[in-house]
């Protein structure tokens, strides 16, 4: 039996579902990879705060010093944001110990460096809880995609947007209403716009792509919208024509050290696509691989519990599993999404306009653009077109005599993938 | 870079898939893990038939002695079935030999003791191909869970059966029809009992239950119904009361080291589940776990591509990852799918009959039973009801005047999941 120190940065939701969890889980730990782990020392921001977790007081420090003198092999973060987390990292790391982090933006913005740094110092750094929660997803592509190429991850990592694009499509309720429910409930932060504009989504997915496409990209490069322009006017069409509309994260490489496209926005996804049906507080990651096909994972992105779990399911491997190679090259950026794929197109009516949705189809059309359906109601008309190009709206707006704030425009993501959901079977006998 | 040889036993499906794909990702894997595969033998029953592959006919024999002369320190095994297949990866094992298998019913039946023979030899036995196909299900299990507690798995394991029930949804067509328009396609054997009787599914079950609940089944002790008696009249009704019918195997442990219930049987799934989706050649794992909650794995389950995919990742994993600790014990086997549970109840009409909905109801109500819900059309009744018993089928039967032949009775699954569904957040910021 190995016996490991480990030393807590942070005790809040994570910090404390991970002492939780290494406590009711011991046995289970312990029986299969013959490792116990010890929480040596915690640090938090406020020594005087309450903690509810028993027993926890005399570990309790606000000294990053005395964590590091505790006696441990392996320190967990889990304070979150860049700045004083960073520097605690590379100093844990300088100081030989492993690192387990919870950190998405950390890992989305100097994960490169911070590998770098653990390499050098022939320790460890693993992040699988920064993305997807619960989901084993890093792991998955470092350990299982080793002989696969990954051709496209499309995902749904933000649980809070999720959360708000479903009610509002269930309820017909407005982005502002959910919100302020949410919030109220404690489900969305205070201060909503790392969620709700995409930051956190953009985060995961420079983390994904790392990895799925051994290529190096900044968070600046990365398209991000966010949801707040989203009506439940506009889901409901969606709807009608047979489709959800999600916060997607896609990431796409053409040909092997290609170009890449990134992107974090408000998409459309028909019905029968695997992440279509993924609700509330699931997040899920649709992997493309040039063998394997397509993989999806689904389970819960965010919560104390699944992602304490990720964290120590990160701790059992530290000592079992290789790090993962990751030969890190330089790709091309293509902007996202705009590409000649299918779009939807809303056009929101003015005050008691009536929808004319054929008038304005032959209107599309006689500019030349594909109409595959059209659809209306009183706040506006909805159509999906094929072949689109980013030039196109300023076209649409001249001709149609709309202003720009009248038009709104998504990509439509997982066309390819809906014909392979046909059951149809190549030798599966 | 390491050179590794590799025998292939079998150059079928699998075994050519798995020689292409060492082929087109050679690059790709020697990059990654700094080994290349070199196939030296290929061991088949007919020496003389053509193989459309070039180049590969100098290695092929009949004799596997001289496989094992071949220079191999790994052995595929893609024969499928238990005699010959078991003896060769005993020799294999026993000759130093890592082997890789796609083959479920040689795991299922023989598994234990294939591991206990590998570790004796200190080698490895992996087999990722033969539960899902592509999907890294029993990677997931052994290195991404080993902090959690598996409490229950359902599955949709069997492509064949999946493909089947799909189309029979869509189209309203027979059992019977469907399968021979699969047969003459090539979907489904020519013998198909492996498939629609449910033992293929039993086999996969076997294995995933091993490493979910690390206890030892015999295959003869699972649960096991088919899908011959669905009828298309049985799909619409449970569609229309919210619900998909499905081919599920589910495992279920009550409690640590505490007894397993285990079955392979068509069960109904709220159109609500994260496995209700998954149609056609897909194949979907729904895992729940003590402190991560729920994970959904979704890929094709079959099929040349997905299933070389996952031998070739456990080829490259053979000398990365360790080989995962399985300490057995024998669990107590419970029923399946006996427990007061939900139950789906369809009473199929004589000919002529008119339905009478709720008159069947008040009856049923009348005898004890709680009807959730019920609908009817021209074939049949169907009822959910609350709190099944097992001894109630005789009681409905001899109380309504039917024959047994005219009730089929179906578990109902994924009920309390259904309410986790439901967009509620615990911490989710
Ligand atoms: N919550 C989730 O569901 C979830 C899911 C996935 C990933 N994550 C990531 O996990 C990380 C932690 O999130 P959380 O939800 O656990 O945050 P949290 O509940 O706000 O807890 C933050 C903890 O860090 C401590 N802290 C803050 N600033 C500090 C400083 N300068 N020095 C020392 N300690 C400091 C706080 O101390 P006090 O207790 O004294 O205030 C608190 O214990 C973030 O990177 C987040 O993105 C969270
Ligand atoms: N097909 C799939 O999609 C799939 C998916 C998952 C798992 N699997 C599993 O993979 C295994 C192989 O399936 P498959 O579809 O590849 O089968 P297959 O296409 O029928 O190929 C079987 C191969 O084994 C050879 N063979 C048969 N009996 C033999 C014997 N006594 N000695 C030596 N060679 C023998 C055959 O030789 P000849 O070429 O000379 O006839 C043939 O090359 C099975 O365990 C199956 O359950 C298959």
């Amino acid at each position: 039996m190995k016996r490991i120190g480990v030393g807590l940065l942070g005790f809040g939701t994570v910090g404390g579902g991970v002492y939780k969890t290494l406590r009711s889980q011991e046995d289970v730990i312990l029986k299969r990879t013959e490792t116990l782990f010890e929480v040596r020392s915690i640090l938090v921001k406020e020594k005087e705060k309450e903690r509810s977790i028993e027993g926890v007081q005399p570990l309790i420090t606000t000294d990053f010093d005395r964590v590091l003198e505790s006696g441990v092999e392996v320190i967990v973060e889990a304070i979150g944001g860049t700045e004083p987390a960073r520097m605690y990292v590379e100093r844990a790391l300088e100081a030989g110990c492993h690192v387990v982090t919870a950190n998405k933006e950390l890992m989305a913005k100097h994960g490169v460096q911070l590998e770098r740094l653990a390499r050098h110092h022939q320790v460890q750094i693993l992040y699988e809880a920064s993305v997807g929660g619960g989901i084993p997803v890093l792991g998955t592509m470092g350990h299982f995609l080793k002989a696969n190429r990954v051709q496209r991850i499309t995902g749904i990592l933000n649980g809070t947007t999720n959360y708000i694009l479903t009610r509002m499509a269930r309820e017909g309720a407005s982005f502002e209403e959910v919100l302020a429910e949410a919030q109220q409930k404690g489900y969305a932060e205070a201060d909503p716009a790392a969620d709700v504009d995409g930051f956190d989504a953009v985060y995961k997915l420079a983390i994904l792509c790392r990895l799925a496409f051994e290529t190096q990209v900044s968070v600046q490069q990365i398209l991000r919208e966010g949801i707040r322009d989203i009506t439940p006017e506009e889901l409901e069409l969606a709807q009608r024509l047979g489709y959800v509309v999600k916060l997607l994260a896609t990431g796409e490489q053409y040909g092997e050290k290609g170009p890449v496209s990134l992107g974090v926005s408000p998409s459309l996804l028909p019905i029968s696509h695997p992440l279509a049906g993924v609700e509330g507080v699931y997040n899920a990651i649709h992997l493309e691989g040039d063998v394997v096909g397509d993989v999806t994972l689904v389970g819960r992105g965010a919560g104390e519990r699944p992602t304490a779990s990720a964290v120590v399911e990160d701790l059992s491997n530290l000592f079992r599993l290789p790090s993962p190679k990751l030969p890190l090259s330089d790709s091309m950026l293509l902007p996202a999404g705009e590409a000649g794929g299918s779009r939807f197109l809303f056009m929101k009516l003015r005050e008691g306009e009536v929808p004319e949705p054929e008038k304005l189809r032959q209107k599309l059309e006689r500019i030349g653009l594909e109409v595959v359906d059209v659809v209306s109601a009183r706040g506006g008309v909805a159509f999906i077109l094929r072949r689109w190009d980013p030039s196109y709206t300023s076209v649409v707006v001249t001709e149609l005599g709309l202003e720009l704030s009248q038009i709104v425009s998504r990509p439509v993501q997982g066309g390819g993938l809906c014909q392979e959901q046909q059951p149809e079977m190549e030798g599966v006998v």
